[in-house]
């Protein structure tokens, strides 16, 4: 919790106690609240509270009456959870895209957020997700983390778990956004991987200990994992699924979003596909293409998927054309190859020696025959 | 094979005759023949042959002299095969679009080719097709048969042959481009399938009786599937697939192309996803999608997919955060709400009874309560 003097914009000690007590009083898109606090700063907007001023709107009053802001910040430290604000070195630069920057982040674990906005993937998706869904989720989650990426989701069943343990399974780094208190691990069947996450990566909630998951701090929530990160990718979403949500304002950030295309058959695969349809998102399908989506340009581009090369791609129209007519199982002269493709003998007199010399095609008695595609060389 | 007077444009018998030679004499993208036959007209420029002119290409020459072309209409005749020309009522004018318009078309069946044009997709993909592949593009060719679309495809292996039989299957109308003669049809093992088109549909070749399907050929033929129709969809497409090429051609003509999405493990959904990232097709994923895609405007748009409906969604921001507080189990006063809320109790105590109006919550002795999902109405 101590200000690092060096860095003039750190937070000092009263600008950290005051963004936690706010972070405790207020939700974070209460607009009388913040207008208060963008108008004063929020170390004087505090003051106010605690003079018990007639002008600090009722609702906060309430909750500064009830909320212990030492206590919180106390318990946060003696449970490793620091508290980190704009300007800190460990600030996700990211969040300051947004309408609504969190008072602070509730931060758990070894991580350094300040690297994550630079080279990170959100991994979103259906908690009624499917086996093809987990395993793309995981095997995104690993290859992302093997190309340096820090995997960021929301810790929730299904896309979000497995993105997570597929970062862990490499042990890649890995940032979870949950919705309640650091101290309250949701979904709870979840607490071992979300303690895990906490090991090697870093639990963030804009809300402190005690504070529940409820509905609006989900949808909140979900900006914050789509600022935090360079980009996003929707493993699968029905069409009315919370990380399209992520998606749309990742997308009016700016930042570049892929969806995992499935079987139109699947209806987590729905939401995916219509937005791709609606051009809000690129359709990525390897971790090639997301590095690709996300990264640096020159530095990640993705090699163009190519099919098997032939030997007889590079062909010119005329060699293709003779080639096609040159039989296999007998041979036949250059006129007659030539009446077949409706060229002149003498552009298939020149085209025949070059598809020879490939080895393409051979001659014999004066006649000309394909070579058999595994005695080629 | 009578010229029909009553249409000023329609092709003579000179020309009908001209055109069905210049199918036999020439490849149809052989330029130098092409730019004779257009220069002089079918019909001068097949004097100057018959006449042994010596400015006539040495193909063309060799050609003739093998072929007979009255014995090719009088077998055509007999085989119930006719010869539509450009300008002929029957003639796909969607056709005129290509820069190599055929000379002729051959074509045997009922279907009357000049509706073609107006409301038909090309349905085509993967011969190396997947069962999930082979059902959507049955589906989609008994749909599109439904919405009084013409399914157009190759009679190939896999994709083309279900979506043939999807339209068949519904009594629709289904149209089969073939790469060789109409007396050789390929593959051999659907030689029932395409003598059903021919039934009820029709079968188009640009080459003659006799004319071997070469791989030239089958670039060509390409052509003719995107210009005769409407719009084009891939079903399944490997990286290297013939229909990409298909909807490239379709893409240049500036028809719509939709390509159907599939697992990203899928090899034959590959080049869907390419071409959809590339932006050179849309994803369609169901029959609305894809009447949505090629249909007229207004007359056939697609309603935009939504999920189930939910009593809550059209909520405003106040009453969803409102609700989302009211305990399910117990009853919570209006005051502790709005201090869960963060918002003004006046504001809850006016949201709290327009959810009551909806059957959301109820008041139990003075406190609210949700009502649980399965007991509204």
């Amino acid at each position: 919790m101590s200000a690092v003097t060096t860095v003039p914009a750190e937070a000092t000690d009263a600008e950290r106690w005051a963004r936690a007590a706010w972070s405790r009083w207020a939700e974070s898109d209460d607009l009388r609240v913040r207008k208060l606090v963008e108008t004063l700063g929020p170390v004087d907007a505090a003051e106010l509270v605690r003079a018990g001023d007639p002008s600090v709107p009722e609702t906060v009053r309430a909750r500064a009456e009830r909320a212990d802001v030492d206590h919180d910040l106390d318990a946060a430290a003696r449970a490793g959870i620091r508290v980190v604000c704009p300007g800190d070195v460990d600030w996700p630069g990211g969040l300051d895209d947004l309408a609504l920057i969190p008072y602070c982040l509730w931060v758990r674990g070894p991580l350094d957020l300040a690297g994550v906005a630079r080279r990170s993937v959100s991994l979103v998706g259906a908690r009624a997700s499917t086996r093809y869904g987990e395993t793309l989720a995981s095997d995104l989650g690993a290859g992302l983390a093997g190309h340096g990426f820090t995997v960021v989701s929301g810790a929730a069943y299904g896309i979000d778990g497995a993105a997570h343990r597929g970062a862990l399974a490499v042990d890649g780094p890995t940032v979870a956004v949950l919705a309640g208190g650091l101290d309250r691990p949701y979904p709870v069947a979840h607490s071992r991987l979300i303690g895990a996450i906490a090991e090697s990566g870093a639990l963030v909630a804009e809300v402190p200990a005690g504070a529940a998951p409820t509905r609006p701090r989900f949808l909140l929530r979900n900006r914050i994992i789509a600022a935090i990160s360079t980009g996003t990718v929707v493993v699968e979403a029905g069409l009315r699924s919370g990380s399209l949500h992520t998606a749309g304002i990742a997308e009016s950030l700016g930042r570049p979003v892929g969806v995992v295309p499935g079987p139109v058959t699947s209806m987590v695969s729905a939401g995916c596909h219509q937005a791709a349809r609606e051009g809000k998102a690129v359709i990525v399908t390897d971790v090639e293409e997301v590095v690709d989506l996300v990264g640096e340009y020159g530095l990640d581009a993705a090699t163009r998927k190519r099919g098997p090369v032939q030997p007889h791609d590079d062909l010119g129209p005329v060699e293709t054309q003779v080639y096609a007519l040159v039989p296999v199982r007998r041979a036949a002269s250059a006129a007659d190859i030539a009446v077949a493709a409706g060229l002149a003998p003498s552009a298939v007199l020149a085209a025949l020696p070059r598809l020879e010399l490939r080895g393409l095609v051979r001659r014999a008695d004066g006649a000309w025959q394909k070579v058999p595609a595994p005695r080629r060389r």
